[in-house]
């Protein structure tokens, strides 16, 4: 590839990039598509004035703007720490990938392409001119690059450490800012042990009351996923019955359930009554099916203690002799909870993670032909000989548009499968809350995106040169043949930051299929309720993009640095695009406290390390043992600087510390809110109202009315929840409730203030 | 190598080990080695009747029959859990490779040996004849070697499945054993922040007491190693000047220090008192030199508890918001803890945990020099290309002997450093208990071994093969490599088991070093001492040794079986040698409840993935592709296997029960005994008297008395000790005080009764 392809793929991304920018400036204001773009907004009961004039219809740069302004409180008002760690992830990308662009261009570059290494070959447009592989070999020079690899290692190192102080600062006070979490106080129990003469509800019960008598407070027993939603869907049905048949008597039940009874809940503006009435309903049902229920039970609980230090001594010790049985965890918090995963027997679960691991590796390997074939669009020269039916297209006009943005777009199509392939994986695996699940699927992606995006585009774009060529090297290594190879796959992965980086963010700004399914369901089948729903930010997709493109932007730095000014520009936009995005589109349900920062760290330091690697190599093939030598220093200190940080930030991510909970709990125990938050607790884990919303019964509730935010159904136990914990919950998960939140903190609604004022 | 080197080798082994056996049985019936191979017995305080009579000087086998004679219960009296499961070690060899002596000998050998594969050799008395390279491509005999895989797997993992279980219970029964264990209601405290008001002692006392007002009983702030070495040699010394000068006014102080006060321990048989004098000592300086101790003072600290369940509760939860401070865990038993590690700085492990680790990677490729020499010795043919003047040797007769024994008691001689540097890396490491330190030299030792014996043997044989040939193949990977490489270095590694295994054992059982050094004082010096003192027991070499040799085991068995007779001869002697080696010699300090088993188990499964790997790339490469692809659902199933161990097993090795610990309490609060332990637990911890045994000051005692065990200086706290806990210590720590234990366990007496009755 040369630089005309490289300017035509350019070209074409820029242009639609720019084009779909403006669409989206004009788009936004329409109030058609005011679901689309501010589902958080209308989840958060905020309004906005529509006034049809001129400037409607006017691309404008003011959501820019806005965007650009908001600070950081706002961010955390409207999408909590996961997402202010998200922005700081990008921070960092804008500002060590800003060092290392300077230093790049104005010094490794120039040397590169003045360094009349590759004497073989005749055109000046090639873009291997500007790689390292343009050196002379045993050049002076290429002390320059090793010492840009020393600057940017070391800003890098610095930078990763004032986040990951902050970070692990910030979700310290993420404890102490919501005081009344539930989940502080309850424990997840697993893996009960079966019993001939009692159940599983008695069990725990006897067991904790027998071991842990001074701080037991109660239980709940978890109900098989099927049955709760069994039990719920014969209450409902028996209350409409009795509620409706004497107003309609000579209605057949069925037909009036569907007509008359709107179950929407009173987000949407329709009457909140009738969901009183659903739970009501299961309220009954659960009295009369009590005997039925015992049999429903899992071999999981729910374990309410009387301080924050109990729960947290439960949850880190190991309670029986056979470490399958009495398993303990900190509860993950009400909406959190992922109930269906709960009812897992806890023996079963090593095997559905082997199971996965399996899958994921399978899938891994299936995966290598896409990428093949996107390798073989690339380097469609070299398969000529193999092929020769491919001679007629390499002469045509449109050679560029294969080789410069084809290959790219193709391999963005395939990977669009992977995150719900492994989202699905990480159900699969049993965990237990929504958003450790997310986490994991998050993990899982970061691999296949290294592995399968990374390693295999460049092996088997090298596999197809050597095919063509037909000479087969003598035996090398895998960092030797890494080290050869990265630098040659610069100019396809330039193209692949332009695809599936600027053209990802105006796809993520334009939110294409809430769109026009919008439109279709509002213009085309003209019906009335709504096709898009509120949904919570996918980071397991965009931290993984952004952390490929570290990944790029790390390697590629001194061996290809033309890479590097794509990439800031896609940090740059990726900063707006996404603080908009979370400022308007998207809504929080569930936390996980800061965790995606740890691994944004891990692939940072996996992609400094790589790049050290693979430099100290390429120096010493360049007969610069010198510079060869002065890596392998840097490469120690990288290892020994995340040696530190896992020392001395890692185990707050995984545990919390114990005089934090036992001065809070002292604290709540003086001002004497810690009685009532104990009593609250049994009502923040009600399985019945979480999991019926979660359900969403399609048989009573109209199926086709799918803007009901997710936690619709339980309006009723989260305002209830918020009396308990007014100022936990209004900003720990900003509700979609139609009332404004009782009391939003100071932050919160300055930021309502400012967003309410767009447009 | 052919059959007659190979018989040269064996022949010269089992004259070696013959000869030593025999020597053995008779010189451990002198009076003169009886330190040497009775050091235990002589700790526990058990005489031996000594009639000279002519069977003194007959070799017999009635040690042999002794160590096969004694009974489980004997093994653990004498050598705590730690031997028993190194015993359990050896006899899951033995019942192993019984199973695959067996099945290889008769089925997998004649298939070899007639397969007619290598029909380019015209020696028929090549060793290669044997291996599975003799097996013609594509035959249909594969199958039985793949049949062969499968059984041995099987029972590999049966019999570990059992073994896991076995030793799991008997660590847990461990703790009901001795149930007044002083470490029960211990933690050690590290990184205790450093404050400019207040002393450590009185910051730690201040923390617990506030957070933990209702467990914590009290604390011992730990001491500098140097500083607590100083003021114990200012004690003895200003006590001794003040006991000795009235006595002997004429003569200068110095002199009669050394002259009239006899520092020895009772164990020898001197007077008892001088220790009791020493100690007073000690506690009078310890009163005067208060202020002083203050500045010594380390950031560690014991810290006791008033239950089980409290210690268990603080150990395993993290207690400040910043990881590096207050670092808690259970605290190791008294005679276990290293006092010398407990001062280093917390935030100063990390560091050296690195520098030891970069220092075994250096030591590792350093150690492939002698690997490579040794390997030249091996295939010295290959290397007359190279090396003309090598060519005359080869023609000699001795060439045998250079081939067949000298390569691997080279390697035997240069890997005897490995452990004692592995050790001290261990040490370096910052470990503050003996155990712990001696399991992880033990892993180190293991990966060591794995590495540089069996691969780096392999991997450096074939370069020099090659280098002979010089061919160069085509590029292959590592584990074709492998598959090809192991059966060709069978013959090697046969002639190691009889060398490194059958003297080791034999030197194992002579104890040469003690030996010949007692011999040297006694009879050549004529001094009164003794050069011999009890040690314990290196299982970080012999479970690494034994481990080895299962490794070689299973990943020839099916590839070249030759090798199997000989491992199973090597088991069932260390059996015998061990057991005898255990109730006779070695003496037990600390214990780690049966960890190694997890160190054995994992090694276990590496070795038979590897060799389930490498028969199925095998057998690819004897293109039968079928056996080969039966050979995935075996791999996977190990691996299962593994991972359902690791759920089931592991967590018991890495924490208590917590309900365990709740039920010890209540029984002992019930029977009143609970309150006496606690008020012991103080004294149990004296670092002064601990630690002045550690350090054996040479001013004061006779430098030259080393006969002394290491423990006897602290016979005063140990006699303490047990008075406090008499079924405690007497059975956990077989204590070497001259007097016999206050009350030995039946089990003990029994065993006693039987060892006494020896000869």
């Amino acid at each position: 590839m040369d630089i005309p392809a490289l300017l035509t793929s350019a070209g074409m991304n820029i242009g639609i990039s720019v084009g779909m920018f403006s669409l989206y400036s004009i788009l936004r204001k329409q109030p058609l598509n005011v679901k689309v773009y501010f589902g958080q907004r209308i989840a958060q009961g905020r309004t906005r004035n529509e006034n049809l004039c001129f400037e409607r219809f006017v691309p404008s740069a003011s959501w820019l703007l806005k965007a650009w302004e908001a600070t950081e409180e706002d961010i955390f008002a409207c999408g909590g720490i996961d997402a202010v760690v998200f922005l700081r992830i990008v921070i960092f990308s804008i500002r060590i990938f800003a060092i290392a662009t300077i230093l790049c261009t104005f010094l490794v570059l120039p040397l590169n392409y003045f360094g009349q290494g590759l004497q073989g070959i005749e055109d000046s447009t090639a873009l291997d001119l500007l790689t390292i592989g343009n050196v002379q070999e045993g050049s002076r020079w290429l002390w320059a690059h090793c010492l840009t690899l020393y600057v940017v290692s070391a800003c890098a190192c610095c930078l990763l450490y004032f986040e990951y102080e902050n970070i692990a600062r910030m979700r310290m006070e993420q404890v102490q800012r919501f005081p009344t979490r539930p989940s502080n106080f309850t424990v997840v129990v697993r893996g009960v042990p079966w019993s001939s003469v009692e159940t599983y509800s008695e069990s725990v019960g006897k067991f904790f009351s027998n071991y842990y008598a001074s701080s037991y407070v109660a239980h709940q027993i978890v109900y098989r996923f099927g049955a709760v939603q069994q039990l719920l869907e014969d209450a409902e049905r028996m209350y409409k019955v009795m509620t409706t048949v004497p107003v309609m008597a000579n209605v057949p039940a069925d037909q009036c359930c569907e007509t008359k009874v709107d179950p929407r809940c009173g987000l949407c503006g329709a009457k909140s009554s009738s969901f009183k009435k659903v739970s009501g309903g299961s309220e009954l049902a659960g009295r009369n099916v009590d005997d039925e229920l015992r049999e429903k039970e899992c071999e999981a609980a729910l374990v309410f203690f009387r301080s924050r230090f109990d729960a947290l001594v439960v949850s880190q010790t190991i309670q029986s002799a056979d470490p399958m049985l009495w398993v303990t965890e900190l509860a993950p918090e009400p909406l959190d909870v992922f109930w269906q995963n709960l009812c897992v027997p806890y023996n079963l679960l090593w095997i559905r993670k082997i199971i996965v691991f399996i899958a994921s590796i399978v899938f891994s390997v299936l995966f290598l032909l896409p990428t093949t074939f996107v390798q073989g669009l690339t380097k469609i020269q070299y398969l000529q000989n193999a092929f020769p039916f491919l001679r007629r297209v390499s002469d045509r006009s449109y050679i560029n548009l294969i080789t410069g943005y084809l290959p790219s777009l193709v391999l963005t199509v395939f990977l669009t499968i992977v995150p719900p392939l492994m989202m699905l994986f990480s159900t699969l695996e049993g965990r237990v809350s929504r958003s450790t699940r997310k986490r994991s699927a998050c993990v899982k992606v970061l691999i296949f995106m290294f592995w399968n995006v990374y390693f295999s585009n460049i092996l088997s774009g090298s596999w197809i040169e050597r095919m063509g060529k037909l000479t087969v090297t003598s035996p090398k290594d895998l960092a030797t043949l890494l080290a050869e190879l990265i630098p040659r796959q610069a100019s396809f992965f330039t193209t692949y930051v332009m695809t599936s980086g600027w053209s990802g963010l105006s796809c993520e700004l334009l939110q294409p299929v809430p769109l026009v399914g919008n439109w279709l369901f509002k213009c085309v089948l003209m019906r009335d309720d709504d096709f898009v729903r509120p949904v919570t930010f996918s980071f397991h997709t965009e931290v993984t993009r952004v952390l490929l493109f570290g990944l790029l932007g790390f390697t590629f730095c001194i061996l290809a640095p033309l890479i590097l000014p794509f990439l800031l520009i896609y940090f740059c936009f990726a900063f707006l695009v996404y603080r908009n995005q979370i400022m308007n589109v998207y809504f929080v349900k569930y936390q996980t406290d800061g965790s995606y920062w740890t691994l944004a760290h891990n692939a940072t330091i996996f992609s400094l390390i790589l790049t050290q690697v693979v430099a100290g190599i390429l120096f010493g093939m360049k007969k610069s043992s010198s510079a060869s030598t002065a890596t392998i220093p840097l490469i120690i200190c990288t290892a020994l600087f995340n040696v530190f940080c896992k020392n001395r930030f890692l185990p707050l991510f995984r545990n919390r510390a114990a005089i934090d909970a036992i001065e809070m709990d002292r604290t709540d125990e003086n001002s004497g809110k810690l009685q009532e938050i104990i009593e609250n607790l049994p009502k923040a884990y009600n399985q019945f109202e979480l999991c019926g919303d979660e359900m969403q019964i399609p048989k009573v509730e109209d199926a086709a009315q799918p803007d009901k935010p997710k936690k619709s159904g339980s309006s009723e136990s989260l305002e209830e929840l918020e009396i308990v914990q007014p100022e936990d919950l209004s900003v720990d998960q900003p509700s979609p409730s139609s009332s404004p939140s009782p009391s939003p903190s100071p932050s919160q609604s300055e930021a309502e203030d400012k967003i309410v004022s767009i447009n």
